[in-house]
């Protein structure tokens, strides 16, 4: 069944090449990073910050140019309503503790609403150079290969990601990390939500599970997930909900059950 | 001082040629692991089990085609006794779940011991092309640069890698995870210990822990971060514990203290 958002082909499309522009004007910071803290007196985390808001500024700006009528979220910048239907929700730069301490994985993320719904999700990850993008009923793929999730998968079998953040008490943590290992799972946290989503999709790791997340962090990895055959916990996006924290679980088929026991879901 | 272990550099640059030469091999088993479990038709488990032994083989023959007196201690084919004083102490691939399924984070380790301390430490990251080399009293590189921790780093500034295997009850894992969070700490995990203990050296952790490692896992990163200026927990190298799990710490000098306390060592 085609999806009934229009013009989502071309809007796929241009999320993908936002993304890989975006990608590298964040990579030639990162790249950059050890000369650029010398040469502007910044510290790192500064830095980063002048990058993180530098690419979303980029980013709204190839949409608006586009899109005019449609509305955008960013983490930097915070949402700028449309009149179209559309919203896009964009975190320039995913993953900004690697990406300020000089580990590769962290990642551009863009997502599209449609009356609530995730219909694009564009995740790229530069220092790999792997652009993950997926639209609503047109199917996910990794660098244009598709993504079939693995229904023999499990949390028993496979890795599951996991992730949390100053929201969640250390008790919090430290029970997901205990109830996944007892229930014969397995964890790792590579630093970046949207790219622990994306590796979903891609069946790298069966789950992902972060009792607190933002919009920009998650609808992106969750139209991946969905297209390539998993499952997610709905984000709440009407009104104000959209901008405030909420859990977020995406898995293949066969970690549902187990990860939403683990969510208390 | 120079090191009183005769003819380093030349086994440093051994170790390098190696790595590299084991690096490719594996990299080739990596790209092609999923047309491979279709060819053999065996599990990806399997498959990987392959590519370890294969590598371990041709690590032990490039060894011992230079230094035939050299004792050897590899994951896969155990220890090979040496009658020069020096010990190579080699894990093929370092990170199988992450190899196992397709993410970048693993790599090959060779450590040295020279009358059970760690004299060289080179470890390879073939989907990162990264270089991690270092000599007892010669320095640590990255890719040839030289690596120097900054003192100022702690584990409230910066970010700890953490790790555990079914050695490790899921209780002591939750307790390390929520004992470091509480401390004001955050952690990530790779799925590769190795690969992370060359993150300590190379300053984007902070420091690393794991209750339960084996020799192969980190006698090449405790050479690399004591080269780049931080501290190791002294792992138990005498007659047969070299061959038993003990713990592992590594750390900058800022953590030192604090993953002692968490570690309760």
């Amino acid at each position: 069944m085609p999806s009934l958002a229009p013009d989502l082909p071309a809007r796929l499309a241009l999320a993908q090449a936002i993304a890989r522009e975006a990608g590298a004007v964040a990579l030639d910071y990162f790249n950059r990073r050890d000369t650029l803290v010398i040469e502007t007196k910044r510290d790192l985390q500064d830095v980063v910050s002048v990058a993180d808001r530098e690419v979303e500024e980029l980013i709204r700006a190839r949409i608006l140019a586009a899109y005019a009528d449609d509305g955008i979220l960013g983490e930097e910048y915070g949402l700028q309503s449309g009149s179209s239907g559309f919203t896009w929700v964009v975190d320039p730069i995913d993953g900004t503790s690697p990406f300020v301490n000089g580990m590769p994985n962290w990642c551009i993320s863009i997502g599209l609403l449609y009356s609530g719904v995730p219909v694009v999700g564009v995740i790229f990850a530069p220092c790999h150079d792997e652009m993950y993008a997926g639209g609503l009923d047109m199917g996910a793929t990794l660098n244009g290969k598709k993504l079939t999730l693995d229904p023999s998968r499990n949390i028993r079998n496979a890795v599951t990601g996991i992730g949390a953040n100053s929201h969640v008490t250390p008790a919090t943590v430290a029970k997901i990390v205990e109830d996944l290992l007892t229930a014969g799972g397995n964890f790792i946290r590579n630093g970046s939500g949207a790219l622990m989503l994306a590796y979903v999709a891609a069946g790298r790791l069966v789950g992902y599970y972060e009792p607190y997340m933002h919009a920009w962090d998650c609808l992106a990895g969750y139209c991946l997930v969905k297209e390539a055959g998993g499952w997610y916990h709905v984000f709440p996006t009407e009104g104000e909900k959209l901008t405030k924290g909420a859990p977020v679980i995406a898995t293949a088929p066969g970690a549902i059950d187990d990860l939403k026991a683990i969510a208390g879901l």
